[in-house]
């Protein structure tokens, strides 16, 4: 595994790659960005990608546009050595390992989430997170310039917001929707897990519980929106919710239910820990 | 010469151009993105373009997200069968003439102005103009994929800023600057031009004047960029200034000319029209 950490160095090591491994024709690249910390959730995007692509790069790279003013910026796991490893038995072959400062500049020209979209869940508690999010995948995309690149569905809002912008950027990479993956127990795997205390741990169940009635409720035929969330937040109730909306897969708002066309998201604060869930119906 | 007005459209022409006239190997594309109305100055760059790359293509678009409420975006001048013919006789290949829902959607991603650079000069009496240039721009440098796209000088901070979010997003097209064309007078040509009146068409060469005796007192040996400013705003006195300034060409302020690093820039009002121009130096 190569591992890279400036941008000019990647793109001239990608120009150069074929000739150096004597790889003929058009070859696929498949991209998997990372904050890092990596997870058994990152592990099987990084397996989705070396299934479908010849190369298979990994970023890792703490976003610092993409945390509000006292948010966890400082405190966020970091785990470089594990995670080089990670990947190293993944099968990884290029590993991208910038600096804050080989990406940004100072007086940035940035990415503005959607007016609609980019300020509603997610957005309304954390107003700029998804320019930040936005303005540094745009960046990771055009250094990569990757075939594919994949997310998981557990950051929903992102995966739409990151679709959205491909689509009317007219980028020619294709996004790949990975999904979630669990403990057994059924908490959704995430880098910020490790803030939880035992007891927290506990208490952050009931956000895929919710989730779990939810889906129980449809199969059983209830498909009304305002009597789905009335349960779900019933379950939630001892957390600190910030949201549970059922929404359809364009992020709008709907009053029944429609199976292949729903997501159902909940953002709860676990002590000082905010978790995000979703199913997708 | 292929018109195409979808991005679909080109973008799959484009990846089939090669095996429709047989074109072996790497092929470079010169891009030249126009707002129509074509004048000797858009020529200029289609030749610019042409003399060094395989295929021209030429984006004919009114951009509305650059223009404010209240400008000009009704009445701005279009030829479009005129325009038409020059691309033709100049040599363009292909002409891509989308329309706005073409290339914009409801609920937009869109690119920011950098916080300093983006909201000096024309950015400070239109703060969301440059907003919507770069918007623009990005879409189309990724539906075309140029290797090379041509700007002029005229507008010199859209050529600073687009140069800055290429740079910036990692893009990897190459962005030619091509000298300002001037009337014999030395009036720099303009798409608004027609909106002068005969009247207006002479108070207007006080900008050009003023940025002439700019040049002859740097050539008699006055660096001091107070002084020069002051002889400067005595030419145009007349007309409503918008700016008057000497920077590097990071687009700083400096107080001491360097030669090879400076850009005058002016903007003034002659009756309704706000006329643009620059020298580099």
């Amino acid at each position: 595994m190569k591992i890279i950490s400036t941008p000019l160095e990647l793109k001239e090591y990608l120009k150069n790659y074929d000739k150096t491994v004597g790889f003929q024709g058009n070859r696929s690249v498949g991209f998997v960005p990372t904050m890092g910390a990596l997870h058994e959730g990152h592990i099987t995007l990084i397996k989705e990608a070396r299934k479908a692509n010849e190369i298979v790069i990994v970023s890792i790279f703490v976003n610092p546009t993409q945390f509000l003013k006292g948010e966890d910026l400082d405190k966020y796991p970091r785990k470089d050595e594990a995670d080089k490893k990670i990947c190293e038995l993944s099968g990884v072959d290029i590993l991208f390992f910038p600096n804050a400062t080989d990406i940004y500049d100072s007086d940035e020209v940035s990415i503005l989430a959607p007016n609609v979209r980019g300020f509603v869940l997610e957005g309304t508690s954390r107003p700029s997170h998804f320019n930040g999010v936005l303005t540094v995948v745009m960046k990771l995309l055009n250094i990569v310039n990757p075939t594919k690149a994949y997310f998981g569905k557990k950051d929903a809002q992102q995966l739409n917001l990151i679709s959205l912008m491909v689509k009317q950027f007219f980028m020619s990479v294709e996004i790949v929707a990975v999904d979630t993956v669990r403990e057994n127990d059924g908490l959704a795997l995430s880098s910020r897990n490790v803030y939880l205390s035992k007891e927290e741990r506990k208490e952050a169940l009931k956000i895929s519980s919710s989730l779990h009635i939810a889906a129980k409720m449809l199969s059983s035929g209830i498909v009304d929106v305002k009597e789905i969330i009335k349960k779900m937040r019933e379950i939630l109730s001892p957390l600190e919710i910030s949201y549970v909306e059922i929404l359809n897969r364009d992020f709008e708002i709907i009053k029944e239910v429609e199976i292949g066309n729903t997501v159902i998201l909940v953002e709860a604060k676990v002590g000082n820990t905010r978790l995000l869930d979703n199913i997708w119906l």
